[in-house]
């Protein structure tokens, strides 16, 4: 399944390494806690709209950017995801034909 | 502030509508309650990843497409919301000339 909170981390931490921002920058910068923006950024905490608004304004991006970098890495996890579902599992392949 | 949950919402709404599904039939197909879809629909709470995953899934839509409809309703949002702060208030407005 792919998960909102892990794509919205990955492209926060993304963002805030491009500019070479320390968590303890960005995090006083958008009033939130160091902890609390770490466990965003690796997907561990939902982001309440409020806080994100308030990460985005730190980074000084606004949140539709955010969000249509977000759909594209969805889009390509999502790809990734039918064609593992696509593959045999080993141990689990049942035979052609029925022993029936 | 553009709110994250209430772009989402407001496209979670349109796409079941679309669909001419109740929200009965969606939180049923979703396995979340009718009181937190409708809730969710409304911006009023949101939603975690994993139950936005099942909304999706209950629609039949991927979330990539989801959250590229929400990124430009955003974009569309950020937009007006720039326009008004760039407008002056009445009552608060202060003369160019200072009276000093």
């Amino acid at each position: 399944m792919v998960l909102l909170r892990q794509e919205i981390g990955d492209v926060l931490r993304e963002q805030r390494q491009q500019q070479s921002r320390t968590l303890r920058e960005v995090s006083a910068a958008a009033r939130v806690s160091l902890g609390y923006l770490s466990e965003v950024e690796r997907g561990q905490k939902e982001a309440s709209s409020e806080l994100l608004a308030s990460i985005c304004g730190a980074l000084d991006l606004p949140l539709s950017r955010v969000l249509s970098q977000v759909s594209e890495k969805v889009a390509v996890a999502e790809r990734i995801e039918t064609r593992l579902t696509a593959l045999p599992t080993v141990g689990t392949r049942r035979p052609l034909v029925s022993a029936a």
